[in-house]
């Protein structure tokens, strides 16, 4: 590329990135955002909320699951689980999204991920939830769509849920399989704008991730007006990686906290992770935009080992596809590529925040059969980073 | 290639292919396979029972499901569906067969196909359904699985089942979701191996090809000692194309047959084609065959239509993968490239014959709505077919 | 799909297909197309000349190269090979088309394929040429592309020529690398728009195909304006496929027509496909176009051997996508996956009549060491699709 | 995985990563790797050179072409350029080697991608040079693949070579195509085992990578005994990133060297990584191990801008697949995936690594046009990491 647009990126460094300002979702007692420790990834600037929603429309609802202690009764607990929702825009069906994605690890599952590549748009919610969820969050989900929809599987299409997975049985209950029908419900017509809660919510709260405390994690960034001004939001269920990987910032922070480990290793977990923008890409441009969604997973530190199902899934709020279109075209608006790079970047520096915000907003969890993982220690974590220059 | 192994491809043209002689299951009343109306696809011979089976150790099985008539009422009924098991051999799960999978369209879904393409293996059974049965399905796989496995999600790895599903809802209460649990269990624990019912039989009982009644197909072929003397066995559950599109053996048939059209036109549906082979295939070589199902699929003369979900997977019982390694390696034979040409042929064919077998197995069905999808003639076939040569 | 653009799909089948009445370019003796023949593959009418210059702005080049007899001596001849250039418009370089593209079988080389998927475009031109002067004709386009633009390399882009070969070394003294830079030059500089040749022309002067002499083919189909209106137009180079396996129009010829084999079995060949449309494929479409082809391509019978490098890459002249765009953003218009399944059939009928087009138009060549390859014999192809009804 | 084989992963974290101590390659003066700079990447040990040739078999040929000084006259100079070979092991063709590889961003090109992933196997040398001089390096391999083998493209198969490319014309007279035929004979046949010469060496001479000025960089990694004892190695050539994204060791020095920039901005380049191992990877697991590639080159920084070419191939030397089988199988040692972990952890880890001594060997360089590109300027470097603790 050597074009005019090429001038924007340069734009790019010297926009002096800032915290976030606006009213957040409210921490967990002593918890934090990277943001609130002092710790900036990378040069631009967020959004409002340094969330997923800040892209306008998307939507995000949590139902978290805790009960019981002590020793494992599969079916009864105890219960560290839950499912989350993200919704791109009201009536996706109707309006679909554009949208693409990747596999970086295969172990796990994304479903519809098939069909999303297939038509290059995303036509539903997406549910996050635990591994032996996935059949009834997937039947709750054809149940929710069916009740929007009457004509479903009668005079209109049948629905193909997007349901992605992470292991939690560590902590939880897997095999009692806990997310009802009702939950999923909840978590779909709950969802709403705003600051997003992080860490052990929703499908994030029995999730481990570097042999700390994980789960849910979000950030944005938004782009200079050159540079299109528009925003891009992550939100992450973080289920990953070995300790001593561990990276925030860049700082390997893993290998300075070699203690609070978990008594019994946990299972390689896995990594969903899920890109919105209002940027008006196409299908393969999504793709794209997902795939350095891993390079900033990688930037955390992870190897993706083997027993790790990494997704990444990328959605354009920008076109409006239609369900039943009364025409054979649509004019739409799509962004050069020329113009791409300064996305790419907002995206890795996303995911990598969006995975730091996973971990020091989770909380020390102790699940079935005594299992405790602990949460990343903060003032250790400051401690390290101001030791080692991490924060700007 | 210009190897000595070539000489081998060269014995397969000499292969006079010769119709099946077992014993096979019970068929419908008026129904035949293609071969016992004299119709032979390709050249290579067959396996006894000319049917997925015909590899050692798998099994399948069907739970059928027909109630009710006339007027749609959802979640009552009528009711035209069913769930089909196929086991690649025993015990799966501590076992595993190598596997590879391909997308041709990808408006549906197989569960776990990126789990198999990463890991190169398969663990599961595979079970068919309709598409909005796939998350009971599930469900009730994760289930089984969990009855074989009391340590699964607890000190042994969660299970990701793999479930492909195809829509049934022009015939079908779909939204009914009537495969249960307990028809789940009876599919996977009835599984046998001999001889398969086809047609309008488990997964199948509600399906659409060309506009004539579909579902389950089955063939094989087997390699003459030269060759390898490999087994390739396929099965299929066939619910896609256009009328005017559809080739038996070549020949045109949905030209010359217009009439004995569904009222109302059934949505594009889908397929699924499952590969099974004894020859000692590498997971990049089973993808390599299961691509080739899709060559065998066209020749039936389908466009793969938008709305059409169309997985192909293979794989091998060649190798056992172990579940719980003892070392970091395992000694495996591996077929040389140089001969899985012939297996490409064996896939293609047995494709294309499964294809046939579906639709001249397969019984007029009325179903919901009193929606009417005939069987294709086979009077009239065996005239065209005479008529046309197609008969060798 | 529950659209209303669903009743377009029916239109279609009311379609009377007719052949093609356009002046066309001069037949090599004794040969001529398909539908000269009086076989008319599919339902959908053929554009003006019924080959992929139909879709307007796309033109066509070859240099063919014969020269020499008898023993082969590498470096002096015999010659049988050549160059052929499809310019998708003129100056594609600053005016790119969106493209995609699939490998079926990956035996061989599309150069570019990797850059034209990751951007959604394609830049240059296509070449195609044997395959041990892929390096001579990249380079020869490096020069090429050079001359048109004098700032490449220096404050603008480098190119990436697409470059796909087969190979011809049974014919041909392919070790002698007789396809030089000015061939290259002639062949891009040459192109034209209106009729093309076909058969032993350009890159396919070495081909062969089904045992028979293979090379240039191409066809074209027009959807009716109720469909849209669009055109489809497919050139492919055939050098692949077993006699026993070839199907004209579904009628298995090569399983009738068994002498007429050459001496010595050439190696497995390969297939390239390249498919035109004018309708406003985006690029994930596009690549769902070019899969279509391999159905097609399945259509004739192949296996897609092991030796066989077939890829298929689909461009669209609809959208105009600057090199060095102006703003980020730019306005385009989509065509709605609801509209795609009759371009979907479009590719599937004109790559199959390309191919049926490539081998009727071919010449019996004798190559080095004297190896002959027979042409099909057009008076027992007619023998035989009469006998066998193949002629509607 | 809850394997037994996981126990072996733990000892990973106990291995005390050890600088390498081997005689290593004359180093460009007040040049140094990594190591010997202090600067420790990962945990785990380093093979005897930390070298890909610490690969039993593999060789490494470089030509540096560096000649004239001042304005750019295309086709004269000035010339900063060269090639790289890679030699799997001897005699390649009639010992291939299981192979895989994956693209991270297409705007590149590795020519025999396809044919590798659909193979599964690497039978030539890979060749590094710059963008325009793809097709004369490939004419040039299959000249001397040809010498190698009388046979080719007479009686044997012709050759698909491996060429690869980066973009060097900001400093280089690129559009001049410096590199002969015989640069590659000599690149090709004076490789050799042992040591690497690294920086701007060979197809490096022209890369810049972070704005600095790049190249060759390799490294490697061994596994302990218990988890294998294989080796990994690695050679990138680094021409790719945006200064303020360039993290070393997870350090953000890009951040703090804001100077030392070129004059004019090189357009986005590319980066190449290639994996070597004597692990007994299957072709889909070498896939695999070059994703993590990916994964080791994020954690330098870089988004994989649009206009970035990045491939990595990954190749396994413990089968040799033979050319010309004997029969149709072979018997090979296969990894469980249960032990592959470790190997993905070697492979981020020097990966990483050959990218910081790609940076820490190059030596500022002035090309065409008296374009001027900074080595990385070790003291500051040193300061830095020492600041931040970046040296363990």
């Amino acid at each position: 590329m050597s074009s005019r647009l090429t001038s924007l990126l340069a734009l790019l460094v010297l926009v002096a990135a800032t915290p976030a300002t606006a009213h957040e979702a409210p921490q967990p007692e002593g918890r934090a955002r990277l943001r609130d420790l002092g710790i900036t990834v990378g040069v631009l600037p967020t959004g409002k909320w340094n969330a997923i929603t800040d892209v306008p429309g998307v939507k995000v609802g949590h139902v978290t699951l805790v009960s019981g202690h002590g020793k494992l009764v599969p079916g009864q607990g105890p219960v560290r689980t839950g499912v989350t929702a993200i919704i791109p825009r009201d009536d996706v069906w109707h309006k679909k999204v554009f949208a693409g994605g990747v596999v970086l690890n295969g172990n796990g599952q994304m479903s519809a991920l098939d069909w999303i590549r297939e038509a290059g748009w995303l036509e539903t919610p997406i549910l996050l939830c635990d591994t032996l969820s996935v059949g009834r969050v997937t039947d709750a989900a054809i149940s929710w769509h069916a009740k929007q929809n009457p004509a479903m599987g009668i005079t209109d299409d049948v629905v193909l849920p997007c349901v992605a997975e992470c292991d939690d049985s560590f902590l939880n209950d897997q095999r009692g399989r806990h997310v009802k029908e009702h939950h999923v419900f909840q978590a779909l017509d709950g969802a709403k704008s705003g600051p997003v809660d992080e860490g052990a919510v929703g499908a994030g709260t029995g999730m481990v991730s570097y042999r700390f405390k994980g789960g849910i994690g979000t950030a944005s960034r938004k782009l200079p007006a050159a540079a299109g001004g528009w925003t891009v939001g992550v939100l992450v269920n973080a289920n990953l990686g070995w300790r001593e990987h561990l990276r925030i910032d860049g700082i390997p922070v893993g290998e300075e906290i070699k203690d609070l480990m978990p008594e019994r290793k946990p299972s390689e977990g896995s990594c969903i992770m899920i890109i919105a923008t209002d940027a008006p890409l196409l299908p393969n441009q999504l793709e794209r935009v997902a795939r350095r969604a891993t390079l900033g997973l990688a930037r955390t530190g992870t190897i993706a080992a083997h027993s790790s199902g990494d997704f990444a899934l990328a959605f354009s709020t920008a076109a409006e596809v239609p369900h039943d279109p009364e025409s054979g075209t649509m004019a739409i608006t799509a962004l050069n590529n020329a113009a791409i790079s300064p996305l790419f970047a907002a995206t890795v520096e996303a995911t990598e925040e969006a995975f730091g915000n996973a971990l020091t907003m989770a909380t020390t969890t102790v699940g079935r059969d005594g299992h405790k993982v602990y949460a990343l220690p903060l003032d250790r974590l400051k401690a390290i980073m101001k030791a080692r220059g991490g924060s700007k």
